[in-house]
């Protein structure tokens, strides 16, 4: 067994932007030797999550709207009251959905149901540039 | 240190069912050489979710609820006006709680907490075949 | 490759108490050999919960006042009709949030965001004794 470390990086427009990470994982795995094991994700941020789900806008619109009725970007937030940068939702909804995913493959093969992709969603307020941290075990 | 991976089948009647897989985690742990690791278990599908309870009917209820709160059935969904599975509260609930979860064991015993247990929701809303797929590091 | 077990344990005051485990994460970590790998932690309990966060009053404050809107305290429950523990809205938290967390480390640096720590949640109604197993693979 060995693990190896590789980075993801792109650009996002925040406002609780859903990318679509998939196509880039499995670029990563194409390059790795072993044909079965575990890649683990983890975003480094504080207002960024990563989760699965089926790529399609109305769902991207659905889980957005669902982020906005847990925790609304105009609400009451202790954060808001003493940081200007007004991000206190980002902040809550990532802590909710949490900051790493593990999936396992087999013949070199991402694991995922048929609809099942992987996602980062950046709930920060503005555009970010993003690195995820890609780990691959087998 | 070595990666086995195996698969874990069962039928669901959907509808947010929670099922009780810790026993069928403990079976094929059983038949691993290594006493210390760690167990990956991964949902291979966007409706369906993994993570720990207290299996008692009442709890299964109340997390029901809460899902029910968070994501109602009879919602506003982009994807229901598109899609005529009507499902989009399975997939808004399962990318909140995550199709992947870890756990350790020691002297081949997973350390889980006196009163909690593995398990999965079947968010989807007809009843399904699933599978979750279980790797053992150690 | 190997993996390595660890224990942090720490006393809670519960309800809802966020407590910061990124330093004695890092202490653990300073005692290993592999300059490269991942930290995994879990809590063996149904009332508790590990993600992560920018750990500062105002984003405490508000990620509390976010789990009481997705399952208050007074809510109505199921699990406290049949018990005296009147506390399922810790178990229904602590399922959502989930157990598990895993984070990357190169250099023996964990790989967190700038503003980015490791926190355990407290969602039972009482003090505790509290738990988390460390497990380092590199």
């Amino acid at each position: 067994m060995e693990l190896v470390t590789k980075k993801i990086q792109f650009s996002t427009k925040g406002n609780c932007e859903i990318i679509n990470l998939t196509d880039m994982v499995k670029i990563h795995l194409s390059d790795y030797n072993s044909k079965t094991g575990m890649v683990h994700l983890f975003i480094a941020g504080a207002t960024g999550g990563l989760t699965t789900m089926e790529y399609e806008p109305g769902l991207v619109d659905d889980l957005q709207q669902c982020f906005q009725r847990i925790a609304p970007v105009k609400g009451q937030y202790s954060h808001n009251l003493a940081h200007d940068d007004m991000n206190a939702h980002s902040h809550v909804r990532a802590s909710l959905i949490g900051p790493s995913l593990s999936i396992p493959f087999e013949n070199a093969i991402l694991q995922l149901g048929k609809w099942q992709q992987i996602v980062f969603i950046d709930f920060d307020n503005r555009p970010r540039k993003r690195e995820v941290i890609l780990q691959i075990i087998g």
